[in-house]
């Protein structure tokens, strides 16, 4: 078997029983990056000779010790927006380029702590905010783009090259791409991961969050990052009670994404769960324009340091923000924040109501070219609400590209709504696998 | 004339007209330095001979193109929890004991944009959230405290060994330190200032600010920041509504504290300005304990990385936060944001009645000893708030120690409140004059 077709835990498990080897994980990883990368494209920078060498001396250690971690030996891929100290770290920013942090980001050295190897920079949209877009291609049709701005690690992690990915998501970073792709992804709570070391676009949004091919593998990291104490059994499924939020922008959606929730409620239905819709009260509504305001204001900020000591290579976009071309006002980033604060409280006590709440991930299929990365309107809600959200994948539009749906809870509530992804998804279909 | 104790607008006056150069202006803060750093202790780096070659590079691009910016050659202190590529960044902490960050944090980049000169790194007690303290003393009196975090920056403001520095505020860390060394400072209104290359203790609460000898300085920084657009003339004293609030811990305050605000009304009044008393409800009880729960929370996610890899050299302090033995639950943190967002939305309206609020800035005179930097419960309120924040001086405590007072307004209204600054700081004493 291809070893880099297990998924982290089961590879971990693998490691840790002496069955495979950290080196034989990585030159497998690195053997199918070697035959897909002029396709797909997901990497930003590697160092295969370091991955190896490292990969021997967990092998050292286990020798040695046993594993450390669940984590011991797992290759990952990193947002090239999220500093390393032993690759470059460009933000896809002619600024950046070659640039060289002289330390890892928070999450890295809890990686690193764990066992992890850090494979290598998977590619991102500039700053993962707007300007330039990844070059990588959707694993399952290279005339398609995988989603954005977390590009490079959503199809790495789709197309087998590596088991886990990290990225970011300030608005559908990480949960569109894993629509588009066919994987697993979990956007924490907002707070839970230290963001330090990430490049800063929003600071009320910006959440750094990991892809994977297994709930599993989701829950490994988010013990490891104590985000939960321990991954919970899956509930059965004649206990869940699950709410249906076809969300304020349903009207965006397209047909393949309203059937995959059509869908995915008669199976969870015909499987015994409690399925009941929600819809969410007026209040709701204003939060889309309320992510815009916030981000646009916040991102004024972020990016003064470039605009000033390097503007002629910063992308118009960022430009555009920093000099506030969009008129925000206080008074318009006050009411974007109260009415944030209100609907933060209001959603949890709604939520609180049902195990989870299921919801589309993306409009739909992955759209065609490069140009756009998609649209993340069916995200921008959550991501504003601070709230887990977890991709789960099974279902497939008109060309035969994967759907996505994800499952949202109560801010800080993350293990649940795991733990419910874990039983939804057994019934979902399985993950597609890539074509290539 | 010494030149270090100029204020950096009339500083950058001077050599924008040519009658000093930027080295004359160095020369004098080092020599300041020189002779009193044995005393006051607040720089934790300094490199005397890359700061004069800046200056006289500054003074170059003077002659060819004149100044550039009211900043253009005028010294500027850091914190050091903030990264400086040319200078070491240490935290207070061992783990970081000669660390050099690959880059400038995002204010730094800012600052020399604007043609400023790093002249170097100021103490700070441990990443600016607890565990060790910064060696700094109170230029006033080396048996007390500068207050803290950001101890060596407004110690070293204070003494006129640098016209501006820069620090941070989680707690009360830029507020209380100007009221102990009878300086300005402003805490920005939240997310005003990117915080990228600070590091990072609480995503809510963590605000970059600066402290300076006049509100021209504090306004002039605030405008290189895009906070305001141009500084405001002070308001006519007899326009001014002033709302005056003890706070709801007004029962912490010292006696001179109490005299202090009592004062402070009492020459408002007799200068003109309307001044009514400000209670606040009783939503805004609960705020200190939303402050502490969320800071814990937060400061949970923040120091993992510490923790895992080089747990042995982290306080217990941190350990403590990382191991939430304080026992925060989902839903103590979730009623404390939805408690801070509730009253964001609601002081703003409170305080769109009145030109500014002033209230405390801490409990009275700095405390005797290094082994405490006073404490926050004049800030946390409204740090928690996410608003404004203006030091002033101004008073004096029973040893002849500076006691100031704050301005607050709503948010991002930080042009407003700094404007009725100037008008209030006129008919305040003066600056209390350092010791030594």
């Amino acid at each position: 078997m291809d070893l880099n077709l297990l998924t982290a835990t089961t590879a971990a498990r693998a490691i840790a029983s002496g069955e495979i080897t950290a080196e034989d994980l990585i030159r497998s990883c690195l053997a199918r990056i070697d035959q897909r990368e002029p396709a797909v494209r997901a990497w930003a920078s590697l160092d295969p000779a370091r991955a190896l060498s490292e990969a021997r001396e967990r092998d050292r250690s286990f020798a040695r010790r046993g594993a450390v971690s669940p984590l011991h030996g797992i290759p990952v891929g990193i947002k090239d927006m999220i500093d390393t100290a032993d690759l470059p770290t460009q933000h896809n920013s002619p600024i950046y380029r070659g640039h060289r942090p002289g330390q890892d980001a928070a999450c890295v050295a809890v990686l690193r702590a764990a066992g992890a190897i850090i494979l290598g920079k998977t590619e991102t949209v500039e700053f993962a905010a707007g300007g330039r877009k990844a070059p990588t291609t959707n694993p399952h049709d290279p005339s398609r783009t995988p989603g954005g701005s977390s590009s490079g690690s959503a199809a790495a992690v789709a197309d087998f090259q590596v088991p886990l990915a990290f990225g970011t998501q300030t608005g559908g970073s990480l949960i569109r791409p894993a629509s588009f792709c066919g994987i697993f992804a979990l956007k924490p709570s907002w707070g839970l991961v230290s963001r330090e070391g990430a490049k800063l676009a929003s600071l009320s949004f910006d959440t750094i969050g990991w892809y994977a091919r297994s709930i599993a593998d989701l829950a490994a990291v988010a013990e490891l990052f104590q985000i939960i104490d321990a991954p919970l059994a899956p509930p059965p499924m004649e206990k869940l009670r699950i709410a249906i939020c076809p969300s304020p922008v349903f009207e965006c959606a397209a047909a393949e994404t309203k059937a995959a929730l059509s869908r995915g409620v008669e199976i969870l239905a015909a499987s015994g769960a409690r399925c009941e819709t929600l819809q969410l009260d007026n209040r709701f509504d204003g939060l889309v324009d309320a992510h815009e305001t916030i981000a646009l204001g916040e991102t004024r900020a972020a990016f003064l340091g470039e605009y000033r000591r390097a503007g002629h290579l910063l992308d118009d976009d960022f430009k555009a923000k920093v000099e506030n071309r969009a008129g925000i006002t206080p008074q318009q980033l006050r009411d974007a924040y109260d009415l944030a604060g209100e609907c933060r409280a209001a959603f949890d006590r709604i939520a609180a109501g049902y195990d989870a709440i299921l919801t589309p991930a993306a409009i739909g299929e992955a759209p065609i070219g490069l140009a756009s990365t998609g649209d993340h309107v069916f995200n921008r809600i959550w991501t504003l609400l601070h709230v887990p959200c977890v991709a789960v994948p099974g279902f497939q539009g008109p060309n035969g590209l994967p759907v996505g749906l994800q499952l949202v809870g109560p801010r800080f509530e993350d293990g649940r709504v795991l733990a419910v992804a874990d039983t939804v998804s057994r019934v979902f279909c399985e993950p597609a696998t890539r074509g290539g």
